[in-house]
């Protein structure tokens, strides 16, 4: 290992960097040592490699965990400013290491950090090593909560994981560290002895005094304009925080409030830092002075003779990108055919006779035209100049103004006519404007197109005026057989393609705009994603086939999506597992394959899981290295999995459920456990309200008892997302009843929008239960959500109680407004009205918007938002709105009832004295209005609504076209306003009619 | 630079180091990183080098200093076992970095090391280039008060230094640290503000804390039994403590409780460490199971044929070691010398006609012996059997006796003869015992002799058995042509002298005994420092005559013994220096020459210094590149002594004398300004027991008004050895009084024991003061030495203040005893009676050691010892005691004088009627009593007293002979006893005369 390091510090010292030493204090990462944290701020250029022992409280695991060190070895490289060849760059240290790049699957993998304690944030890529995650990259964005200027190349290589994967071993004390030395023999004690410290032994007491000792030290440095020892003590902040952290000695509460401290010190630090840079004049000079060093040198190009295309036109449109998020690529290659075909169409270039294909890969998003028109067609302008009538003289001679009008022009007087404009009468003339030739016009729109790409998240790199998703580095655009000029500043442009990174020749040039798709062919890279899915669909069913299993497309259509815009070329490699993991519960074999490693599970004909998986590489390599890396990648992955499983599996529900006592959920609110037993009263008081068996009581009880019992478990507590699945799994092997075992898994449902909610009442009562608690708690201690900050998942669990309400009819009782009253009841802490009232509120516009994103109209969902605290019913209503909008009685009878709204005042009283109607409109309404009234059911649907309702459009018109509502008698005003109110109150309750327009 | 540390890392990993990273906190020294301070200990094998970046917040100076950073770069190296050629391998590590060795000075220097806070110490050098110290080099004896088993060497790289050699520059910041970056561009604001911290800004209540809170984790670790985080947190506690340091914080009392709180916690550790890794059954193996890897290998030699001298034959021993302490070369070469020859001698080998010729260099001892007999004489050796009365029957026969006898020894009874052994008759028989033959003899002595070496200070090394002043690596023993079999475990043994290790074969093969000399100086070697001295010598003075100068070598004797032990072969180059250095005081210029340079200093015909100087390289060399390299260190030392001087210089001695404020001198007896106030208030009070003129009286009054103010001067806390010399320097400049600049400059006379002593009375007087006010106060706050500690130096002081009392005669009126009293009366404690006592008999001691030091006999200094109290007068009487007891006359007197205390008990009151004497004898002494006792002068020397009182010894004779003083009488024998109580109150003042035995 210690040669790889050598090796790698030589080949970044050979790239120019300097080589730094570790930080001489407690990191947790390499990123926050001074050469880091503090270098990528500010325009000094700046490259630097170092290695950075990263210690991490958190992952101490005593030396028994094959893969989590409490200290690991961080090979961090800062390229400032990125220099638009990082990744070539860094596969080349791999080749470097030894890694033989043609044989292994070496994938940029979307994965982008931040990290709120130091106010940073980076878009970039696991590097994955046969799926093995060996390395982050990471275009850094932001720092210290300063934007970065010029944009820096962070990669951070996992020495001990690369070590482990080169070297074959499968626990870190195997690695040879150095000649005739292992890793554990070297290291091993101080792992196991530091992992005492950080999980067992360390102070409490005195680690919050350490805190606050180097926070105040901090503060003082600050004041004294000394960033770098201010640096220094943010980051023994940051250690002592992650020691108190791993002892379990940070509620969520106390978490949040010491992020904001160690953020705000950090921000300080950093703009501190990059004053005192400009006041020692920037010692390192200016990047921005500077050519970028390594950048691809790509000024304006010198406009070359613009082609000139004769008869119909092929054009090919290829923009190169660093590996795109997945769901990116599609969206991407939409959003380039539709602009581009717009404005050729604008341009009279797209004609019928025109066809237009779009081609992505997470590398590339291609355009390809076929029949486009020469040159755009002429056009006639009309130019005006003066009125005609002061054109000319009595004579017909042209006058003063006209000669000059002419001569502004450069025409001859000869060549005006009369032209008409606006009605107007005018001397003028008709200018032909010639079309411009093709070429001409999509070397104005290339760089208008690539300037205006735009993802879902944007970076910024070394290319002045570009913002994407990942950095675009060149563009091919031909017209035929000729370069279209582009100038994009900071891209290389021209007729070269990039095939895969590893081939002989990484760029090939293509002849003409035709041959674009046929030479990525011949270079394996498959364009078309329909193609490639097809690919991946068939050749991963058929290596399923050759092991007797199946794959199940239709349940994994979102992951084939994904890998389809993960590869350019994709290989599918069958994989296997030792069969005792299928001894483990399904959901964690398919979380860790789906979510971690992207991989498809297999299963035999009865859909029980088969201990096979299919990978898929990107573009060919030696299967068999391939397969034994990702094997070993899925067994370290399993062996923690089956660890944990067991560890758990030594303990009953109960016994597991007091390790909730330790988990603090705020300091206000207490720990989990605490709010375990809030779930269980809500739960049972929300309970009464609702119809229940005996034996449905029973279950609710008893679940209630466990709620949440497996957040303490070593399984939930590594993987959070399996939280309620393993409720379930444990109940059941501990013998509980198997509803009990449902409704621990269902009171987690939904897990997000889309997902399925409870199907039991008891699932749904303790679901209910839990966000209720969680909205009334947190509104009263001032923790509701502001701007984009939700660190509770406040939004989540609004949208899971209305989803949960909506779902299940036998929770009709159970409205918002009341369910909240009740958690308030239980709280630890006074809910205030206003709070109260604020987390009603905030889930009715959870509400507003849920309805909104399912595709219900703007005007639809106001109107039925008065049901909000009613989800269910609100949801209904929008339906039935939808429907009844469509019909033209309806919509009459919204236009009266309208009418009646609008007239009367907010305030008025529902009182009238029938005796006092003069006019027959006044009693047909009333008539219709007491007919109506006394039909509709207590709670009417707005089908029902409307089917009696509808007797009252036309008595309404009537009375508005025959009665004078606001009559000069004050006696007769107040009794036909005092009618219509008792109108109002009639349907006012069922729809928010005046948002129906 | 960063291209340096990756060849050294290289070359290190190349001869199978780990390489490890810096340590994760901030440390002073690599040695404190846990891959020294641990792994040295126990009997695990371990390689490892590092670089560590070490912090010494005391070193900070804002980045201005030119040598001197917050946060120097250590390259640091651990070989343990050390495997015998670590200086080779580490001159391999210098040509790697681009050292030239031929054409540089590289040497190793005697400095050994010790760390109190860590309760290690270690023997070794620095080592030099071109005068240059770039790396200490350490056999690590010691560690967290363990003794080390295998011993390690330690091998530290100071980098920066090594890279201003190397690239020529006078700053720090001047160095080039990686392609186009400058070190001061790196590194030179994080330098300004740590600076800024360590020195201006920490937080001092903060770093308190800190040490508290990082001591208490360490304590609660170790009763953990986790020494790898207690470890850690004794860093952290060190770092605080150095940071507190820095920024004026720590008084001496506080230091010394804190050094002895962390030496405590990291023997706790380093003991903790030992028995884990033993628990854990040492997981890299044991050093002493197998070979010590590179080590030379050899086992006891096979013997060979020994061979024969015939004739007279010479003998030639060399002992090779690494670089000794220049003062241990010729006293080893006198005591092998010494040995050898008594050892020869009485085998009979070395005769008249022999000769022994001895020689010595640092890295070897040599004995050549000529006209050595061939073998030791035959002796005789009488063999005692039976008694002649029991060894033959009545018949003559020889009886059982005998034959048992016969057949015992392996003779014929026939041999058997009479014998008388100790004036018995014996049977018996006289064996010829045959001399062995000289290579015989000299095979077994030759590992006595080695192993019988021993310096002043020992270590162990890879060498079971063997402990000298440094390693051992060679032994040649040449019999004329022979080698002479010799078998020392761990060394290298035959006929192969090594010469200079940058010769083309350092070893080179020696045909015979009477070769070897010439051998050596054929390579360039010479041996005998004689020569060396006069080569020295004649070519220095050479050098300085070219310059017009001269070299004082009578004064600088010292310093050309110093030299010839440094080198082999020397060879003198003459630097220079900028002449406006000149300006600066001659002891400073001098000082840094001879003290840490060991250069001559060129002076011209009057004296002056000239801007030039001499060193003495080992061997040839491109002497305008060694040149180059002195006179840049010289220029550095210059500069930075230079810039402190200007530094005071803006100051008045009363300005720098504020500064006194903050040094602390302990909590309880306040700061330097207060001890330097009671300085002057004793030295008042003493004034007025002693006639001073009018004048006088104003030097001393001025003179203790400014006490010590230069402690507080820049240049004293850089160079502490230039106090006094400093404050006279400083005073004459301010246009104090000469005499009171002389009495400042005096007052810290003698320095150690044999330096000058005050010669004015004012200077005296402040010096006793000085030392009275330190014993006094320490004594009194219980602060007194014990074993071998001594941290505030109280044995100097009392051996300082004898040293005055005995050398001023007007400080006669002042007594130890008198001056302590007057002492204790200023300090700001209460001096207990018995603190004052101890203080007395701690000075009394002193004196009595002084004394024996200086060569007087025991009884001599036990006898004189009643006049502690006043060591002028117990000097003297000892001086005259010394001649006295050559004279019968003084012996009588003296036994006289000891019958007399002998027979009067203790406690006897001197009370005599002498009307009661009966016997003329009685009488007659009496009358002698009288008349000595009228004689005498109030308090006589010895030689006085003498003479008087030798008319006593005759009538004490007489007395005793004739007088019965125990007489049955009551009050006879009361009345002569308390006569004789009068006769031993008389004299027994004058000496202990029971100790004159």
């Amino acid at each position: 290992m210690q040669d790889a390091l050598i090796r790698l510090t030589a080949h970044w010292a050979g790239h120019g960097c300097l080589v730094a030493q570790p930080m001489n204090t407690e990191v947790g990462a390499g990123t926050l040592n001074p050469s880091t944290a503090l270098r990528v701020l500010g325009p000094e250029p700046w490259r630097v490699a170092y290695t950075e022992p990263s210690v991490r409280p958190d992952d101490s695991r005593y030396g028994d965990n094959p893969n989590r060190l409490q200290t690991h070895t961080q090979f961090q490289v800062i390229l400032k400013p990125e220099p638009g060849d990082a990744q070539e760059l860094y596969l080349a240290s791999l080749a470097a290491l030894g890694v033989d790049l043609r044989a292994h699957d070496v994938r940029f993998v979307e994965d982008d950090w931040a990290s709120p304690a130091l106010g940073a944030w980076g878009l970039g890529w696991e590097v994955w090593l046969d799926g093995l995650e060996i390395t982050q990259f990471t275009y850094f964005q932001q720092s210290g909560g300063l934007t970065l200027d010029p944009v820096s190349v962070e990669i951070t290589y996992g020495m001990e994981r690369i070590m482990m994967a080169l070297q074959g071993v499968s626990h870190f004390t195997g690695i040879a560290y150095a000649p005739g030395i292992g890793y554990g023999e070297a290291f091993g004690q101080a792992e196991y002895e530091m992992s005492r410290y950080y999980l067992d032994d360390a102070g409490i007491g005195t680690n919050r005094e350490l805190f606050e000792a180097y926070a105040a030290e901090a503060r003082r440095m600050l004041d004294a304009r000394l960033p770098v020892p201010a640096h220094s003590q943010v980051l023994k902040c940051s250690h002592a925080f992650n020691v108190l952290d791993a002892r379990g000695a940070i509620g969520t509460t106390e978490r949040a409030r010491a992020f904001a401290r160690m953020r705000g010190l950090a921000h300080e630090v950093a703009e501190l830092w990059v004053e005192r840079r400009a006041e020692l004049g920037h010692p390192l000079g200016d990047a921005a002075s500077g050519a970028a060093p390594g950048a691809p040198e790509v000024g304006p190009a010198a406009e070359p003779g613009l082609p000139e295309a004769s008869g119909s036109a092929a054009f090919a449109l290829e923009i190169g990108v660093e590996e795109l998020p997945p769901d990116e690529v599609a969206r991407t290659a939409a959003d380039v055919a539709e602009r581009l075909m717009a404005a050729l169409e604008a341009a009279g270039l797209f004609t019928d006779a025109s066809s237009l294909d779009s081609y992505a890969t997470p590398r590339r998003i291609i355009a390809v035209v076929s029949g486009l028109e020469p040159r755009e067609p002429d056009a006639e302008q009309v130019v005006k100049g003066p009125r005609l009538a002061a054109a000319y003289d009595a004579d017909g001679a042209p006058a003063r103004a006209l000669l000059g009008f002419a001569r502004g022009q450069r025409i001859e007087v000869a060549d005006v006519r009369k032209v008409t404009v606006g009605g107007g009468e005018y001397a003028g003339y008709v200018r032909t404007v010639v079309g411009r030739p093709v070429a001409r016009v999509l070397a104005e729109l290339v760089p208008a197109l690539v300037g205006g790409l735009r993802a879902g998240k944007n970076m910024r790199w070394n290319a002045p005026g570009l913002s994407f998703a990942r950095p675009i580095r060149w563009v091919l655009a031909l017209l035929d057989g000729h370069e279209v000029p582009c100038a994009v500043p900071g891209l290389a442009a021209g007729r070269a393609t990039r095939v895969h990174r590893t081939a002989d020749e990484p760029l090939v040039p293509v002849p003409d705009a035709a041959s674009l798709i046929p030479v990525l062919r011949a270079h394996g890279i498959e364009p078309d994603p329909a193609r490639r899915r097809t690919r991946i669909v068939e050749d991963a069913a058929s290596l399923a086939r050759h092991h007797k299993g199946t794959i199940d497309f239709a349940g994994e259509q979102a992951l084939v999506e994904e890998i389809v815009n993960l590869v350019e070329e994709p290989v599918a490699v069958l994989g296997s597992f030792d069969e005792k993991y299928l001894g483990l519960p399904e959901e964690i074999l398919t979380t860790v394959m789906r979510k971690h490693q992207r991989y498809l599970p297999v299963r035999g004909s009865t859909g029980r899981l088969l201990p096979h998986f299919v990978t898929v590489a990107n573009g060919e390599c030696d299967h068999d290295a391939v397969r034994a890396g990702n094997e070993a990648v899925l067994r370290a992955r399993y062996e923690d999995a089956s660890f944990f499983f067991q560890q758990d599996l030594r303990s009953t529900p109960e016994e597991i459920k007091r390790g909730l006592d330790r988990l603090t959920f705020t300091d206000r609110l207490g720990s989990m456990a605490d709010r375990s037993a809030r779930i269980r009263a809500i739960a049972a008081e929300l309970a009464g309200r609702v119809a229940l068996t005996g034996e449905e009581e029973a279950v609710v009880r008893r679940a209630a008892e466990l709620a949440k019992f497996d957040l303490a478990s070593s399984m939930v507590i590594e993987l959070p997302g399996l939280a309620g699945t393993m409720a379930r799994e444990y109940a059941r092997r501990a013998g509980e009843d198997e509803a009990v075992a449902l409704a621990l898994h269902e009171m987690e449902l939904p897990r997000s929008a889309g997902d399925a909610v409870p199907a039991g009442i008891a699932g749904a009562l303790l679901g209910a239960a839990d966000r209720l608690d969680l909205l009334a708690g947190l509104f009263a201690v001032g923790s509701a959500p502001t701007g984009s900050s939700d660190p509770f998942g406040l939004r989540r669990a609004a949208l899971a109680l209305t989803a949960i309400l909506r779902a299940v009819p036998r929770l009709a009782p159970v409205t918002v407004g009341d369910g909240l009253a009740v958690a308030a009841r239980h709280q630890p802490v006074e809910v205030a009205p206003d709070a109260l009232a604020g987390a009603r509120r905030f889930v009715a516009r959870r509400l507003e918007q849920n309805l909104l994103d399912e595709g219900h109209a703007v005007r639809v969902v106001r109107a039925v938002l008065p049901h909000a605290d009613a989800p269910a019913h609100a949801e209904r209503a929008a339906a039935d709105l939808a429907t009844l909008l469509r019909s033209p009685r309806f919509e009459k009878l919204t236009t009266a009832l309208q009418r009646v709204l609008r007239i009367v005042p907010d305030g008025t009283r529902a009182a009238y004295d029938a005796a006092l109607f003069q006019e027959p409109a006044e009693r047909r309404l009333h008539e219709a209005y007491s007919r109506v009234r006394d039909e509709l059911p207590g709670r009417p649907s707005l089908p029902e609504f409307s089917g009696a309702a509808s007797a009252l459009a036309d008595p309404i018109d009537a009375y508005f076209d025959d009665v004078m509502v606001m009559d000069e008698d004050p006696a007769l005003r107040a009794n036909r306003l005092g009618f219509l109110a008792a109108v109002r109150d009639l349907v006012g309750g069922v729809l928010g009619w005046r948002e129906i327009t």
